[in-house]
């Protein structure tokens, strides 16, 4: 089973997938930063770029398939085609939406990232100047109305409905 | 750990690497041909493209690695400063030549790459007109003159003192 999370930067997927991971062992995580630093490092953050990235995710996901291990990602996987892709290529995939309000995603800004676009140092951030597009979603969780916990038990409920 | 087999087109690094993986479970097999399919399908064979090729596959075996894992690999990696790069970046890890000569591979010729070779239909080709480096190996299996069944033992027992 692959659960592809997206969302906006700070919408809280990595936080939810750290989470879910602790509590179920068989599932890998591919969090975004991390494979942006190594297998991705190459890549910036054109739209051609964000596609090359996801479309290797896909690919490190069916290793792990087939390796017997579920996988659960957290990418912002701004564009709808690469996440229906990752439904088509993968067996038993589900695109999970990570819902938050570019504006509260923007409050809380961890990584600070959202003041760096706003000074104008980073171009091409997704929810001001790129498109994150609709996402057409197995399960939704609201991270603005929802704690961390009901997100990762609405997630792992959503696991036991698939089995 | 990782085995890192390293040897010319046809050397039988494939077929070692299958043969150990049955015998081996906690192992996942990474196989050039099966990758130049899938994660690395965008990638060619000039120099360049085969650096690319190799540090994606560092990277997925440090992905592997995390998820308590052993790797076995099967790519030509012509370049001694890729091979000791994966020594480098992951512990444990070894680099294993598998030796024929070249005249032995292309006589197997197992997949008719040689003979398209000749045909000049492949250009950049190991060992004919791409270079295949000397390898500094922590282990050597002869495909020459050892069979399949004495290769796989050899590198089981490497396995063990190493453990």
């Amino acid at each position: 089973m692959v659960l592809w999370l997206t969302g906006l930067s700070g919408s809280g997927k990595s936080t939810i997938a750290e989470e879910f991971v602790k509590r179920n062992e068989n599932f890998v995580l591919l969090d975004g930063d991390v494979l942006r630093n190594g297998l991705c490092k190459d890549l910036g953050f054109s739209d051609e770029d964000r596609v090359e990235n996801l479309r290797r995710i896909r690919e490190v996901c069916k290793l792990f398939v087939k390796e017997g291990k579920n996988v659960i990602t957290a990418f912002i996987s701004p564009f709808e085609e690469d996440r229906q892709l990752a439904k088509k290529e993968i067996p038993n995939c589900y695109v999970i939406n990570v819902e938050c309000p570019l504006e509260v995603c923007e409050q809380r800004d961890v990584k600070g990232l959202y003041k760096k676009v706003r000074a104008g140092e980073i171009p091409q951030f997704t929810g001001i100047s790129s498109p994150f597009e609709n996402s057409k979603a197995d399960l939704i969780l609201n991270t603005d109305v929802s704690n961390l916990e009901r997100c990762v038990n609405g997630l792992i409920i959503f696991c036991k409905g698939k089995k």
